[in-house]
């Protein structure tokens, strides 16, 4: 059998990262190009079709499966349909899927960032030995993508694996989403940097201040975990907090689908082992004891090419 | 086309259901037999085949697609092995699936109580129109089954579907699997009379102790309904407050699952429809918004005959 190879396209608002990778995930070409979002549809449709040009002109000859997307905003399928992704002007619902097999006449799947991150660590990452896990972006808000049996298990409408909005509390801390207690709303990373500005009560020592520049307002989850790593109390405290809460969302999880496997990417996810080591004792404790023995809090190991490595990994 | 017919068994402590149905869930034979639980497990086989025997005998001549069986305790597929069923003396494990194929040369599933009674709810009961659907049973705990393009989800270990020990309360009520805030230590049925009990500061006047037969450590959830159809403010308030918890836990599955409907069945299921107003209005203030729209929370339509027409539905 000839090798396969496909091409993988991360959709930003900013920049479309396109990649030609092998079926053992390593990228043979790449290209990078402004994605065009203040324009309109057209011109991000073309960036992305002169992208996978550049790519196939960089290794020419190769037999390509298809085409992978990961794209903000709601995917809907068949069709690769994608609604209203923030910060794309004019685009309201582009049947993006569909314009890219016209052009390529190859097989296209698109699908939102966290399934596709899912999806790469499934193929290529830290889930390759577990065929059913949840897969956890813990960075600005708290998404997910559920791999069940090898493949990504999009639900019935597209939107399955949106864990962060799971309560914790039923009578908790308000979410933007109108829901109360949301996961999201305690240890996305937004929400835990002001639970952490509210209870520095000097500045005067804290390594936390200290690794944000002086200034308690630009606290980002990396100098917490910087603090933490370098002994500050208080930092150890939010960020154990913080992995306890999620364990126990992902419990609830882990019991409705049978699941014994997390695995954690996003911004936050770079956190010590000491959260990892707190989400694992909390998810234990929160599910039901068959599945106590199995469960396995680990870390992504696929960083920001996780994009490309997912949306080639969808048709590969 | 001959029509299809399967067997469905429906294995309780006390007693073996068994029924021949047809392929549109109607009971063409039935048959009922002590289970001989207390004896071993050779009894309860003998019991099981005989049964089956029995409804073959009284409907002579079908085509049996296969026979279903619905059991307690731990289901572990393939084999339809059945792991510690309470109160069966000397049964630990026991290959029922796999013993009922040899005696009768055909396929055999076996699913635990939950999973069936979904099944059944899919086939023949209220799930016929929704492929994708949670079903609840609100009893004396909190069960579950996850219905998945029509077919039951068993999860990689065939446990799941157990929705019961999701936490609505990080710090909240103690639950007996050692686990904080469970959905069922709030809403199961010894949980729901117990802090009944708790609220009534006076017998006299309390329609739920009238119901109760004037002993309030008699009290059942089916007093409470029949106390709050009364108008009897208290009774109302208990169930409403039940209903608004227990959608707070199906929003989080939702949310997981991307779906919209659950089904629940059950002793407390009987409850009057303000709770089910309660569940609803409850699931869609805690979803995600692009689920709100979609969310229907339905009665189960299957009572007693759910086992054996789920059982007989795995097959069919």
């Amino acid at each position: 059998m000839t090798q396969q190879f496909a091409i993988g396209v991360d959709l930003g608002g900013t920049t479309v990262k396109t990649a030609l990778i092998d079926a053992h995930g390593s990228i043979v070409a790449q290209s990078k190009l402004p994605t065009r979002a203040q324009e309109n549809p057209a011109a991000v449709l073309e960036q992305i079709v002169h992208s996978i040009n550049d790519v196939m002109l960089k290794a020419p000859g190769k037999k390509i499966a298809g085409i992978g997307v990961a794209a903000a905003g709601i995917i809907q399928n068949p069709g690769g349909i994608v609604k209203s992704p923030p910060n794309f002007k004019g685009w309201d619902v582009v049947p993006l899927g569909t314009e890219l097999e016209k052009k390529f006449n190859v097989r296209v799947e698109v699908d939102n960032d966290a399934n596709v991150a899912a999806v790469a660590e499934a193929k290529f990452g830290a889930g390759t030995a577990y065929p059913n896990f949840l897969f956890i972006i813990w960075g600005t808000g708290v998404g997910g993508g559920v791999i069940m049996n090898g493949k990504i298990y999009q639900g019935p409408y597209g939107g399955a694996g949106e864990v962060g909005h799971i309560s914790i509390d039923y009578k908790g801390l308000p979410c933007n989403c109108g829901g109360t207690g949301c996961i999201e709303a305690y240890i996305g990373q937004r929400y835990l940097s002001k639970r952490t500005i509210e209870r520095i009560t000097s500045t005067a020592g804290s390594k936390i201040v200290e690794y944000a520049g002086g200034d308690p307002t630009n606290i980002e989850p990396i100098h917490i975990s910087r603090a933490a790593e370098a002994g500050d109390p208080l930092a150890k405290e939010v960020l154990t907090e913080a992995g306890t809460l999620l364990g126990v969302a992902l419990a609830g999880v882990m019991n409705t689908l049978d699941f014994r496997v997390t695995i954690i990417g996003g911004g936050v996810s770079a956190v010590g082992d000491f959260v990892y080591d707190a989400i694992q004792a909390s998810t234990v404790k929160n599910v039901q004891k068959p599945l106590r023995e199995g469960i396995r809090i680990i870390r992504a190991k696929l960083g920001n090419d996780a994009g490309v490595l997912g949306a080639a990994g969808m048709v590969l």
